[in-house]
């Protein structure tokens, strides 16, 4: 244990999320003998992150805009939604260049344990947007683990009242793994899940 | 890939030892959501250490004053002295609790790729410490790696010309590890370092 004020930096970066005790030491000690340019530009873009970054007003994405740059984007489908857990979740989806709709992020995923329901996540606001009924399909791409596939079944379940069309990511074995060493849940979806080819 | 402000954050925490692009990223968002004062905490933290804290007079360890808490505690043992390359080390001998005397940092290992030379470490200071005569002991706790053994090499020939007893530290097995995952030079280690039994 270090004391005093290295010891403050090392409890405040170890509550940075994925940041253990061990990071945070070498991560301060770091800090210490950087260059004061160095020290001063990690200070100064936590600031102007907290300033100027904000969330989309329609989607919920990262912007420094009212709006952000896939729902400003006119050449983008405005009839498909993407749902997503996360903001970075759409950096996911957009890297793999297989969707050209809007997205929508709920901010979470349902999670009792936690004490997040329904009411906690951006579900109403996806409703509003579904009012002028421009949007005529919905891709649920919450994470195939028990929160978002709870949410995942939620959202089917309020969307289907409305009657628009709504799908779910596949699950099964991701590409170029080895059967081997697919889990036992992963390979039931798969085998759930199987494509005729014929 | 995000852009603007977030993007240039994720960069500059990206710099951090140990923070690949995924984890910067996960840290940045979570300092866009984080409660303003958690923020507020971890930027003052470590305009904090830039400004109070500073590298002991005597030994090199991390202090607030002009020389370290070890160097001031009379109670400690001015003989020996125990040499590492770098203040957190002198934490991890702290917490084995089996040494009483001094510590020296070195501030680094001797690393001819990266331009590291004897002379850019604190080896000059722990000659001018040895001035004295006080000291009898130098016990060598650099890393067991290639860049340890060759400052262990170096400062052990230059401290026999002084004539002051020099040690390192013991390679072998680690404690409570399994012969089956020993790496063979570990192996190899531990049997030239044998000890009888009889």
């Amino acid at each position: 244990m270090f004391e005093g004020a290295i010891q403050n930096l090392i409890d405040e970066l170890g509550r940075l999320p994925g940041v253990g005790p061990k990071s945070a030491q070498r991560m301060a000690l770091y800090l210490l003998a950087a260059e004061p340019d160095d020290v001063a530009r990690l200070v100064d873009s936590i600031q102007a992150v907290r300033e100027r970054v904000h969330y989309c007003s329609i989607c919920g994405n990262i912007t420094e805009a009212d709006t952000c740059s896939i729902c400003r984007d006119v050449t983008r489908d405005p009839t498909v939604i993407c749902v997503v857990e996360d903001a970075k979740d759409i950096q996911s989806v957009e890297n793999a260049r297989v969707f050209r709709g809007r997205y929508h992020v709920l901010g979470g995923a349902i999670d009792p344990i936690h004490g997040i329901g329904p009411d906690q996540l951006r579900i109403r606001q996806l409703l509003t947007r579904l009012q002028d009924g421009q949007v005529t399909e919905i891709i649920i791409a919450t994470n195939p683990n028990i929160e978002g596939e709870a949410t995942a079944s939620y959202l089917a379940r309020t969307l289907s009242t409305i009657g628009i069309a709504t799908s779910r990511l596949a699950m099964g074995l991701p590409v170029g793994g080895d059967l081997e060493y697919a889990d036992s849940v992963t390979l039931g979806r798969a085998m759930e899940g199987r494509r005729s080819m014929t």
